[in-house]
């Protein structure tokens, strides 16, 4: 298929929304709603390197906007829509028709409209790149950088899943459907997110890389110091049916990336409107940790003494 | 270069709006200014297809954000920000810090910020992204579906330079400065499109692919027909210097892709404030052709009679 095929028979019938126009111009013209902040993100996927050659195109398309959405998440924002830019190699129209089905698949299931992108065949392998745009009542999107001695630290969800989903999809670990839905299809925690500011949090951010590097992170730009608790990590029952019981399997879980849950720093007197709007989002709320005042972060073990730990989580490479 | 480091040292001193968030959040965060529009475009370049990996990275990054902010131009929006995604292979420093230093100049010459993105190693060879936003009076933003029977269609700057650019630069002729730096270095037409509503233009786009295949997708969205007399295409000397005489040239000049000038539709009662602002805007512009109404597109050769095209210019082929 040429590039002005795929735009014309795959991607103009996603792209129904006005600022889109039809695909047919030099660019999407979109009126933000008023008295809102924009949440702006960027993300870029590689062959090879964030999905497998041999993946499910309508998966690929699905977690390129998801990731993205997961950032507008973190940020409390209500996702508008998307650009999307794909660089790809020389794909043939199945592997194009299963991609515009899982693009149409994230975007209607989040409400997010496609308002442009550009579409580009002849590379080496293919790079796949999203903007999504969202929104926030002016003056309460969250950051990163908010967390205040005192805290308490809370994760979404459950960690470790997506990273044994990972070896499943590796052929290094055998089948389970759940464990591998949570690494390919990531789920954004959106309602969470846009309830946060309100119940009071101070920061948030999405975990991708892994719950302990990750709340790292956190602590060095918010000029904190961050202890977790391994025996606080939430676990489903699938993965901690395969983990090392204790404190090894917990730090195996709380360092493999691709959770793309919601870590959230909050006063305790923020703990019941935090847990009304868990309730609301079905979604677990568990707290692993606190902030102190100080540097640095620590991890602490069954024994109630910090545990050494080597890699925290992954580390984007050379 | 670690991903980190990309980041922490080439990009963090760029992204000095406070919107980007010094780079160390999930999103940008950014207020648009009251009253206007959005103006969102995507574009992708292809090492291998757009650009060749020899090419100085600095012009790379200058290409990279212009074509994106030709593409604002074309719609009459005020550039606010990009968002750069990078899929790279294995850049060495050299590269990155040339890139950087690209990507700042553009972004200073066209006062743009750098609101976010991502940057990822390890794909087979390089594809960027950039997301441009800008803005525009409510309802002022132009359409390349606009022309109207009746209009003239005009055309900014000269035609055909950065075609003899991208021979001279594939080492397929002779060096010339000015040409070759048409090609690597195009520069967004800013000025005169945010002045295009006001001087009661009907329709804009930008001439990236060819100056006849451009207008023929401007006749095609518009539901009219166009005509462009070739003797009119405007070339600049260094580019008349090269090319063929009468309409063999012409049609090279207006086939040959990379322009990034501004294609206009505009009623004949526009004139006089498309020359003033021109004028303020030291860009040439030139009538050269006219809109009626039905459907299709021809040139016109010297004898005045329709001459007969084989390829109106570049079409993205898979």
């Amino acid at each position: 298929m040429r590039e002005g095929e795929i735009i014309e028979r795959l991607l103009r019938p996603i792209a129904t929304h006005p600022a889109a126009r039809g695909l047919a111009d030099d660019a999407a013209v979109w009126s933000p709603p008023m008295g809102r902040e924009l949440v702006l993100t960027h993300d870029v996927i590689v062959e090879g390197v964030h999905y497998l050659g041999t993946d499910d195109p309508s998966d690929i398309a699905w977690k390129l906007v998801a990731v993205n959405l997961s950032d507008l998440a973190a940020k409390g924002a209500e996702p508008a829509g998307v650009l999307i830019g794909l660089g790809l190699a020389r794909p043939d129209d199945a592997w194009l028709e299963r991609f515009a089905s899982g693009l149409a698949r994230v975007l209607v299931e989040h409400g997010t409209a496609l308002f442009g992108g550009d579409t580009t065949t002849g590379a080496a392998s293919a790079v796949l790149g999203c903007t999504a745009i969202g929104h926030v009542p002016r003056g309460q999107s969250l950051s990163r950088t908010g967390a205040r001695a005192g805290d308490d630290l809370y994760v979404t969800g459950t960690i470790g899943d997506a990273g044994l989903g990972l070896a499943i999809a590796l052929g290094e670990a055998p089948h389970d459907a759940a464990l591998l839905r949570r690494y390919r299809l990531p789920v954004p925690r959106l309602a969470m997110g846009q309830g946060l500011a309100g119940a009071g949090a101070h920061a948030a951010m999405d975990v991708s890389d892994g719950l302990l590097i990750d709340a790292a992170r956190m602590a060095k730009v918010s000029g904190v110091r961050i202890e977790i608790t391994l025996a606080d990590v939430p676990l489903s029952e699938a993965a901690a049916a395969r983990l090392a019981s204790g404190d090894a399997g917990r730090l195996a879980a709380a360092s493999a990336g691709d959770d793309y849950e919601l870590l959230i720093a909050a006063p305790p007197e923020s703990r019941a409107a935090l847990l009304t709007l868990s309730e609301a989002a079905r979604l677990r709320l568990t707290r692993v940790g606190h902030v102190e005042a100080g540097e640095g972060f620590s991890v602490i073990g069954e024994g109630g003494a910090p545990v050494p730990v080597s890699r925290l989580g992954y580390e984007h490479g050379a």
